[in-house]
């Protein structure tokens, strides 16, 4: 919780200084619900945006035990050694409903826990997945305006969450393993549109060339299904994130992905746009909340869905009369 | 335009004693945006929704020059001598900006043209996408009334069409082309998440080897990167619109598929989530377009979003103001 008094300016003093409390306070106030942060917050935001955007932002993701945790400590220690500074968030689906995140973990990354260079932030731990969301997103405001100029933002391959993710980012490094055998581990569908660049990680020791030929193959794959015009057909490498292996590539490719998008002026188009979709898709689900919310709707919805699930009522009859129970005056809300 | 007074009782015998005049003027009510029509359409479909959903409802797609329309001619030839009776939709997205439809057009479909087994209705050809998909949808409810077995949708490779598609059939094929040379299409982004099969097409006289050989190379893509625990890797076949061969391999299938999902118990379920779906979808459209039409939010859109784009206003800002100016006593419209 933060204080009661917040004094904005010395947020923003704090935050631009790049004083670890005052980042951790502020990060507290945009994670917060409550209206009265809410407003704060924004004023804080908006006194930072000038100051913001300038880093590399990354979205990684992977299934649980593809090694993650181990992965950002590895690179992101390299990149600190290179001079950079680090923020490691985190958005995971499961901290809204249980109430304790599995990523973002400080333990689980012992070498940038303790360097000042880096700044860890798990998941938030409260809210839908939306306003989880909404937190990282602000939170990407205040890293780099408190100077981070690499952002991670950890995720795992759990359907939408790794879709809000690859919105909030501007390259996506897909993390995978090489089965039992030579095999790859099943891709989930709809990641391959995301990934900007995949590694199989956990090539090391007796691993290691299974997970060459892994990769190997499923570059072969994803050249013939992209076909030769295809803009960017993502690199497959291969990595330890334990040894250290081949994360200097990995990190080579996706800065060879930001400087592609860079030079060819859509980075700053994907993130004016990103900024864009966002807006509307907070109005659209403030809305769709607001109708919810709604007593009148809340008593009628479970009755017609089950009516339009026993197919006695036509989809149009059924929105139409959730909308008409939607009556004007209706509770309604603060988003800010 | 359908006639001033419509009786609705005469409209439903008509359709389920398959008349094709009466199918006809029914298609052109539920296509109708006109509140009065609307509200005799929802009449018309409650009727009939008891006698409809015993087709097996198929999406195909594929960029222009794919030869969808060959190949819906021969395949359907081929079930219509089965004794199946078919109808063929369309859902174009071009045709709500062009007025013309290039899908569904029936001089290119010259056998099933002329076959009383055979309805084929082209796009209609005006309304948003989400209107489009309406009056598809609602025509799928027409012509399962009228005795069809099996519907055909097709669509054509153009993004949310190929969803919008995806989520009113049961089965999805994806039709491709081997290129000159023998490597295959690139396939677009998104696509194979919807496919459940896919079809090499223009596999005839002297391309069979290489759509052979892309076939083959596609089919190994697949199974490596969904592994081997994926519910469901879609096979990859190759065919001829034109020649006919393969289309009964292709058709043999899409039954496996069909049969698959129907015993498993999943197709019920995927019908009536699709429904579900599609209410909520049709409320989220309609709560969103009378925010749009608003004139408060219509003023204040242009400025906000720009100020946006240029980091001056956080999104939470933005969608704070727009909500704001969305005033309860905005004007409503009729959904149904």
């Amino acid at each position: 919780m933060p204080p009661k008094k917040i004094d904005v300016a010395s947020y923003a003093e704090g935050v631009l200084a790049g004083d670890r409390g005052t980042l951790s306070r502020a990060i507290t106030l945009v994670e917060s619900s409550r209206a009265e942060h809410r407003a704060q917050a924004q004023e804080l935001l908006t006194r930072l945006l000038p100051h913001a955007g300038r880093s590399m932002r990354v979205g990684i993701t992977g299934v649980p035990g593809v090694g993650k945790s181990t992965f950002i400590d590895g690179l992101g220690s390299m990149l600190l050694e290179k001079g950079h500074r680090l923020a490691v968030l985190a958005v995971d689906p499961s901290s809204t409903r249980s109430g304790g995140s599995i990523l973002g973990d400080k333990t689980r990354m012992a070498r940038l826990a303790v360097e000042p260079g880096a700044f860890i932030r798990p998941s938030p731990t409260s809210g839908t997945l939306g306003g989880v969301a909404r937190a990282t997103r602000e939170t990407i405001v205040l890293m780099e305006a408190a100077g981070h100029d690499i952002v991670f933002v950890e995720t795992v391959g759990v359907g939408q969450s790794e879709v809000t993710v690859a919105n909030m980012v501007d390259s996506f490094l897909f993390l995978t393993l090489a089965r039992t055998g030579d095999q790859l581990q099943g891709i989930k569908k709809g990641v391959l549109e995301l990934a900007d660049v995949i590694a199989v990680n956990k090539a090391d020791g007796e691993y290691q060339q299974q997970a060459r030929k892994a990769a190997r193959e499923l570059q072969g794959a994803l050249r013939l299904l992209y076909g030769p015009d295809a803009d960017w057909t993502p690199p497959v490498l291969t990595c330890s994130g334990l040894s250290g292996t081949g994360l200097d590539t990995v990190w080579e490719r996706l800065v060879t992905h930001h400087e592609s998008l860079e030079s060819s002026g859509s980075l700053a188009e994907k993130r004016r746009q990103q900024q864009v979709d966002w807006t509307w898709s907070m109005v659209r689900d403030e809305l769709l909340s607001r109708l919810e919310r709604h007593p009148g709707v809340r008593d009628l919805v479970p009755d017609v869905e089950q009516a339009v699930r026993d197919g006695e009522l036509t989809p149009a009859l059924a929105a139409h009369r959730i909308l008409s129970a939607f009556s004007h005056d209706g509770p309604s809300s603060e988003l800010q």
